[in-house]
């Protein structure tokens, strides 16, 4: 048996999400179904971040144990002619220790958020991004979003079907930069809670929007209540970037 | 009856292209239905330039005749609201002169060219951008290039569909930039020959691979011939970017 750890991307767009579900069509189950087509072998694949209905991966982690003997780029060649149509794809591939985790022994996850700040709506990007017509004021969000990062009881920012253990999170990063129309919100922590990103996302937006100023972001964190909650970003515009081990 | 000039985005991969075809979807046609839907009148949209099926317009420019007593943001919003499902968005629309003309008013036109440089096939990008297995050299690409750069006789460049009176063109950009597996070739020019910045492209990505070198493509140009061309880039990752007035 050999584990196998993969750089996944994928578009959500036609996804259930990561997890494999029961009525629908999975990253997960997509991967594993090529595994299968591939070796023959019912296995599966673990990922460092399950992401929601229609989040993105542009550099998800994930791993399998595999009892054939394959080389890993063979590997990775053949799942990506398997995995077809589905829009998954295996960037990369590599033989790792057998108690090497994908989810456990991730230290680190990093996520990006999309916003196209106009009121035309979307064409090619449709589904890739968050499309936001009011006029977003990217300073007094990451004035919002320094509020955020550091250690903190997150319950405002966690959807209600979350699992965690604990609602405290450290936060590293949280950062929001414009770049013409587009605003890109970066976030980085050692682990997210359920919904955490858009949820953080959706309450900059009300800042950027003048609807919330910088203070009811600090109001909303310290109520630990997610009846507090402003808005909860689309999932659209989230894409898992990167996990550090 | 008021010109109004319009900045339209679109996505290619559903059209026959910018032009109204009889037997399939192009963008005019999509634009002219939106405008009749808005005015009730049956108009021409003029573009800056008439793209290939499965090519993309970031900031195409265009021009229509409107009898109908509308401001400008109105008819912008209006014509968003029935363009739809099509991926067609009116980014900008101001009133211009009655002389003003989207296509033979324009002093430049500017395209960008998106490779994917990498194995595995792409997922949310598939149909936006040109994947590309062999590793290119970009800094050959970029040498082979500025051959291109000038007034040349771009025969070998030029579809034999093309039906400019002289293959004759002033060529002021051509610039290959990598971000990571993302390669970038910008192209800007006066006006361009239909095919020509594809089968730029397409020579470039030779000189990347090392199958051609940089004098094979003085070689090719020379010989203005277009049996001389070594490759014709795919539409996918084509995108008609910017005009100058």
């Amino acid at each position: 048996m050999t584990r196998f750890a993969l750089t996944v991307e994928y578009d959500g767009r036609p996804f259930m999400g990561w997890q494999r579900q029961k009525h629908g069509p999975s990253v997960q189950a997509a991967l594993e179904e090529a595994v299968f087509a591939v070796t023959g072998e019912r296995t599966v694949v673990h990922a460092a971040g399950r992401t929601d209905a229609g989040v993105h991966g542009l550099g998800m982690r994930a791993h399998v144990d595999i009892g054939k003997d394959i080389a890993p780029f063979r590997l990775m060649e053949a799942l990506n002619a398997r995995v077809r149509p589905a829009p998954v794809a295996v960037l990369d591939c590599v033989v790792v220790a057998d108690d090497w985790h994908a989810r456990f022994s991730c230290l680190g996850r990093g996520y990006e958020y999309r916003i196209v700040n106009r009121r035309a709506p979307l064409t090619w990007e449709a589904g890739l991004a968050w499309q936001v017509p009011q006029l977003l004021d990217a300073a007094a969000m990451a004035e919002a979003a320094a509020v955020l990062v550091g250690r903190h009881d997150f319950t405002t920012f966690r959807s209600a079907h979350c699992q965690a253990d604990s609602p405290v999170r450290t936060l590293d990063v949280l950062s929001v930069a414009r770049d013409g129309e587009r605003i890109a919100v970066r976030a980085a922590a050692r682990s997210f809670l359920h919904h955490q990103v858009r949820s953080m996302v959706g309450c900059l937006a009300l800042v950027g929007m003048r609807r919330w100023s910088v203070d009811d972001v600090r109001v909303a964190l310290e109520a630990r209540d997610r009846a507090r909650l402003g808005l909860n970003a689309p999932p659209d515009g989230l894409f898992f970037v990167s996990a550090v081990y």
